[in-house]
């Protein structure tokens, strides 16, 4: 049921702001008010604390753009890391999803977002250009340019390829080593519920069995 | 996916106290924390202290208890309304979703809970007694206390039941009517799929066919 009036203006407006997140409706938003209003004072202060600490002292790490309590974030401070391998991801939560596979012990480099013409979203918009300071520092600092590795971290669809694209561009004079993810069939994934371009693209690029 | 390791200690938190939110799993804590990071500073502080404010500066009705956002409630406070009608509800949501019906005019009294032995809820953590004093005045007030009304609008479990009963028995005394909400098919039920314990209410509690 949505509510059409409401008994206090501290209500409506705690459900508006608290219904503008995305994906909670009015329904939700209610529930939710109302369950904060039953709390003790202190834990609703605790709650909207933690958001507006977040929002207000949350640093960006000056080298690859990563969320951080410091200047530096835990993962490029890391000296055990190789830090000859910087993989290019959209999103503080791609870094999330890649740490927790525990597969990957390079850095990252943090685009804050994708190219998309729709969006009006530019090369511009995103820290390309700090990405080509590191990969240009990288390239000077090692023997061969090949031991130094971009991997493409980057969406499969369209707006990915264009990125990932046009940042391989970008990024060739410095003779580097670019890869990107492996696409294929998932783990488990049943060959007959498979789209076509998966499919297709994973019998193009099969792999030698290595049992 | 949940995460295993946070990159600042302010996104924890954050994700955290979204999390502790009833219904708000981990995956949406840290989609809403990473939004809410995306926002401008004011509307994260606009939100933040919407939910403040709703906590803090919310009051009680003092005749009905319900939440105000002054001394008396505006239902409470509204003379065109019939006063001597008490529609007796278990929470705030309950009189908002009967006001949405616009099919009653008089006024409420917010229970604050229902009477629960399992959950340890008794009368004297309810509004109780402050609900058989407004009885006892309205019934002074009246010139026949049969003009006077307790609506009984409690949910039909059986702790809405105890708690009616409960309630029925403490207000006898000062003879008011008492009634409790009409229960039998939903509009638009169908006889095939009601329930047996509904179906056979409906059919005892059958009403007079007015065409």
């Amino acid at each position: 049921m949505v509510f059409t009036k409401f008994p206090s203006k501290l209500l409506e407006d705690a459900v508006g702001a608290i219904g503008s997140l995305p994906g909670i409706g009015s329904r939700s938003a209610m529930r939710l008010a109302l369950h904060l209003l039953r709390q003790p004072a202190e834990n609703v202060h605790h709650f909207t604390g933690a958001i507006n600490a977040l929002r207000d002292e949350v640093k960006y790490c000056r080298n690859c753009m990563m969320i951080s309590d410091g200047d530096v974030c835990s993962i490029c401070s890391d000296k055990s890391r190789d830090s000859k391998t910087i993989c290019v991801v959209e999103s503080v939560r791609d870094v999330m999803s890649i740490e927790d596979t525990g597969q990957y012990h390079g850095l990252y480099h943090v685009l804050g977002g994708i190219i998309s013409p729709i969006n009006g979203t530019g090369p511009s918009d995103l820290t390309v250009d700090r990405l080509i300071g590191r990969v240009e520092a990288l390239a000077s600092q090692v023997n061969d340019p090949r031991e130094a590795e971009v991997i493409m971290a980057l969406s499969g669809d369209v707006e990915g390829e264009t990125t990932a694209f046009y940042i391989y561009r970008k990024l060739a004079p410095f003779g580097v080593k670019v890869s990107s993810l492996a696409r294929g069939l998932g783990f488990g994934d049943d060959l007959e519920y498979a789209d076509g371009l998966t499919l297709g693209r994973s019998i193009v690029n099969r792999q030698e069995f290595k049992p």
